[in-house]
């Protein structure tokens, strides 16, 4: 059951905090629309990135695009052991080998790996549950799905997508074949999957491998110079087009 | 000096037929630009593939889209030994090895270096004298450039690019470092890379390391599934909007 907790306007944007009551503890979410949305639209689902929660700025400055520019709505929820979620032992364990691997410079696969398979286990049926909830709202309605995660968010969001019939296309990437979740030879919908050429966190051959798994007759690789976190923002204009074309 | 042959209109594009007296003889041309288009305006220069000519059917499709929705100018000529332009007996002996090469499935690589530093020596010049007297009408001007090409289009660009600083933004691909002429490391001008992923003309790796050669802070490479004659629909688009970003 989604409880709305509050709900404000700015620009054109309407912002309404939700929780979602699921079996694995409340799901915290935030869902964007255009102001005095009414009738069914293509909603955009965003995953975002690992230690981000659902607000982080480059969540918010998505959504509000897709919004404005599309009419589309949007949500983004807190992805389990974020944003203030509970971490079990597990979690914090993985977690703290994590960022110990990245601060010593040795190989974080195997743990990345280990860390999304174990976040996706939970993540995968929540982005279901809040699926099924948000589209019983009557300004999002039955329409077409969009996927947009990087980084965790891809990891998290190929297993998603691989699962989920109603996400009709995805923009993925910022993540390798030895990292993700299992689903994407599962994935036949139309794709663009981002690349940092320079990517401190994601050797390259990685990201080709995982590019050339997905089925999709439609997928298209965007490599960009620099690392990890610099994606340039006129990749964010290419991912409002892609949206626009495929589920328009 | 460029002679014009003839003046043809259709849906809101002039086509202008030219000839520009060069010291290798004449260089058959096309100009497109918005009917009664009058004053500077930004200029593509769109270099056709190998074996085609200036009116292929994918250079006046992109000619016309970049007429039309940018508002732009457009050229294209016959490369040389394209078009019906003459060949030397080093084009014929070249030509004539590639097209055994491709049927036979050997390794065309060392003779496309070869004929494609032999065409580069002739088309740079002329690109460059080309860009000269367009730009001199009084509807194209001295705006801002661009150069599309992909194929030999890309091979003969490239150097193009680099010895041009007129040129602001390029569309390049379907061709690796060990096939392209020279210049690529000079190239400082933002890029699109066109990157088939099942390209059988072109190993996967040299496409990846031209664009790797590249020195522009922004280039972009899009790769797509399909062979080499296989560039999706969609990447025009993308050409469009990127010529418009950068040109206007």
């Amino acid at each position: 059951m989604l409880r709305s907790i509050s709900q404000t306007s700015s620009d054109g944007v309407t912002e309404e905090l939700f929780t979602l009551s699921f079996s694995f503890g409340d799901i915290p979410g935030v869902l964007w629309s255009p102001d005095s949305a009414t009738g069914s639209r293509p909603l955009i689902l965003i995953g975002h990135g690992g230690g981000q929660h659902k607000q982080a700025p480059g969540v918010v400055a998505r959504a509000r695009r897709f919004a404005t520019e599309c009419g589309f709505a949007v949500v983004a929820v807190d992805s389990p052991a974020h944003g203030g979620r509970p971490q079990s032992d597990e979690h914090k364990r993985l977690i703290t080998e994590m960022r110990t691997s990245f601060q010593t410079g040795g190989d974080a696969t195997p743990i990345l790996a280990e860390l999304h398979a174990l976040l996706a286990g939970q993540s995968v049926p929540e982005w279901q549950a809040v699926l099924d909830a948000v589209q019983k709202l009557d300004h999002v309605g039955a329409g077409p799905v969009g996927y947009w995660g990087v980084s965790q968010g891809s990891a998290l969001g190929v297993p998603f997508v691989a699962a989920e019939p109603r996400v009709r296309s995805a923009v993925l990437g910022l993540n390798g074949a030895k990292t993700c979740a299992e689903g994407a030879e599962r994935i036949t919908v139309p794709l663009e999957f981002l690349v940092q050429w320079d990517d401190e966190l994601v050797p390259r051959a990685d990201s080709l491998a995982l590019f050339d798994r997905f089925s999709s007759t439609e997928k298209t690789l965007h490599a960009n110079p620099g690392k990890h976190g610099e994606i340039p923002r006129f990749e964010l204009d290419s991912s409002v087009r892609f949206f626009s074309r495929h589920l328009n």
